[in-house]
């Protein structure tokens, strides 16, 4: 059993480390990241550790076991601005007790258990997220580093370097032996174990991103002017786009479910012009972010919508539909999902197979390790956000649960 | 028949009076602005008559009659920032040139006539508009002349100081002796005229504007980890809410058209929040610009809107509607519009009695005069904004009808 007063000290710690203005904020980059993390490397040196910062900025720290091949764990101690107290901290804090336990307690692993406290997972001023794990896995590119801060002109290799990384060497690539394992503990960020009271919630898949813009072209008139037969009010046209995308999306999600697939649309953005009270709309843009963890989807979505645009406007040149981003998803290991849940079953921990809707440095590690997610409740799924909570109970029962799973794999021979 | 050469002339030299950075502007309470009334002053001047600015920071101009009642006329020489060559400057433009012609063809009214630029008719950074002409009708209050700029906190009373106001003199309020008349020319600022091909529109009324705010809370959640199915998408019930308005609208302005009124509702103006690509809408605000010639249409518009709003929402916390505003249409005096319609007729000038969907003077002064309207075309409807048109056939046909209309009224007894 790890320490649950521990842990909630470490998280109390972390959320005391925040801009005092805007709590909880904890931004990459800054020198109260860099206080955080200092904090993080003492705790780590008090039992006995050698934490250092890779070549890419990376905090992390090795625990040796009898086997060099590797246990990767851990999750990131940035924060979005004004945002939570759990979302990457909770992984952090969860696996420096982790090492401490088995410190504590002489437990020599046969794998070497490796604490990754990833550089900036949040979305950065330069645009980016997941820096240290996209450079841990080859996917941060020199285009990535030249990249100029819309302010300060910094280029994010000179930021990096400020958090301590050493451009002069190649980025720390982990190696892909097929035998290495990344485990990340975060809580869910959404309301599905909350809602079906469940305990965790074990993560099969990471979502793929679409993010679709459409434009509606009407005439900007004077609202009290223009008689309603003689307008073409773009806000109207995109309000009925929106009415008939929820309704779309509602029923692809219904038909992914059937398949065990996962699928939202939102219209989260909207840009309406002049957005005057006295003017008929003349222009009005959504964006829409479609996330499946399949996206034939989303491309089924792309089609319906394409068909219902056609329909709802009288004139083709009045509305446009473009995809301006799409990532992939990441399947995660599938042995490593059924032995979450083996281990779940065993320990009556009640669990849920399911897709994280956010992305993660898991869905990046995935690509060099044998990877597998562990989530908890959010309360009311609310996370980025000062009011983001999980409840002790939920911390214990989560953090045990990735304490014995990461026991059971450090004792396991390599194949797993 | 009117000079149309100097018409056009004096439309050129005022449009030329503008900031050249962002034409056609030209503000009231600015150095411009003076700039385009000294150039009024000095053409009225230069045909014998003696301009001045009144108490309240109205430029007048008076040619005396045999009677001592009045015929006034005229419109405003300011503009929005970034607007039209037309709005208001035509009716100052021709009411100039109505006078030259008395003068130059030395014909003597009987009715003394009075040509009036009405101070700031354009909303100002005060926020009200109409100035002038509220305070030739008893409508500017001590309250609106105490009003502070919101950026440099001068008081309205002091702006209009700058103008040429002496507020030490009480409002030069005009008496309602059921006698005087007052006529403005305007351009239509709405697609009606030219689409229906015709040469002028006989205004029979001012809209009255109702506003109405409508909010609609949902919950703000993350895109990727809120299933669709858990959901309360504040945009999406905003967007229903929309269609839903289009609809009752269309249906009310036709049902008010079968009794020769005239109706409009437009949401032109949409707050989402926290308007984020990956955030759920948590809430969204719509403002409704209402504007008809009768208020029960107004009041049967808002009671469709609740019981269509009652339907739409599962709580009825999450929706709300209130009145932010409320005006009441101003008819203007239907002898007037009858004696315009039938010089039309004898003219043979296309003509059409219509209700006027934006606000202006003459809604101010229908409280103290015998007030009536004449439009012009303009191409598109495109009004407030540097596009703003009206073709110079247009032109001439509305300013000699203008002309004789004013050469009809001022040689006719006191009763009209």
């Amino acid at each position: 059993m790890l320490n649950i007063t521990r842990i909630i000290n470490s998280l109390d710690r972390l959320k005391s480390i925040t801009d005092p203005d805007l709590p909880f904020t904890r931004r990459a980059f800054t020198e109260r990241y860099l206080e955080g993390r200092q904090w993080l490397m003492n705790e780590l040196k008090n039992i006995g550790l050698t934490p250092f910062i890779d070549s890419a900025g990376n905090l992390r720290a090795t625990l040796q076991g009898a086997s060099e091949s590797r246990i990767y764990f851990g999750s990131h101690s940035d924060t979005v601005p004004a945002g939570g107290a759990y979302d990457g901290i909770l992984g952090v804090v969860v696996g420096l007790e982790v090492l401490r336990y088995f410190v504590e307690n002489q437990i020599k692993p046969y794998k070497t258990l490796e604490l990754i406290d990833f550089l900036a997972e949040e979305t950065t001023d330069w645009g980016i997220s997941c820096i240290g794990s996209r450079a841990l896995t080859g996917n941060l590119t020199a285009e990535h580093l030249a990249l100029p801060h819309p302010k300060t002109n910094e280029t994010l290799a000179q930021a990096m370097m400020r958090m301590g990384a050493d451009l002069s060497q190649p980025l720390p690539t982990l190696i892909n032996n097929q035998q290495d394992i990344f485990v990340e503990l975060h809580i869910e960020q959404g309301p599905v174990l909350e809602t079906a009271q469940l305990d965790i919630g074990i993560v099969t898949h990471i979502v793929g991103i679409t993010r679709l813009k459409m434009t509606f072209e009407g005439t900007c008139n004077h609202s009290g002017t223009t008689p309603m037969s003689l307008r073409q009010d773009a806000l109207v046209m995109a309000a009925q786009a929106i009415v008939k995308t929820q309704q779309i999306a509602d029923q692809i999600a219904e038909e992914a479910a059937r398949s065990q697939h996962y699928f939202v649309a939102t219209c989260g953005k909207i840009s309406n012009f002049p957005n005057a009270i006295n003017v008929v709309p003349g222009s009005c843009e959504l964006i829409l972010d479609i996330r499946t963890t399949d996206n034939q989807y989303a491309e089924l979505f792309r089609q319906q919508m394409e068909a219902m645009l056609t329909k709802l406007s009288h004139k083709a040149e009045q509305v446009t539909m473009e995809i301006i981003s799409q990532t992939a998803p990441v399947t995660l290991d599938p042995a490593l999902v059924d032995l979450c849940e083996s281990l779940a079953n065993r320990r009556n921990i009640s669990s849920k197979r399911m897709p994280s809707g956010a992305g993660h440095d898991a869905a990046f590690m995935a690509e060099i390790a044998k990877t597998v997610m562990l989530f908890i409740p959010s309360i009311q799924g609310i996370s980025h956000n000062p009011l983001e909570f999980s409840t002790k109970e939920s911390i214990q029962i989560g953090a045990n649960q990735f304490g014995s799973l990461i026991f059971e794999l450090a004792q396991a021979n390599d194949s797993l």
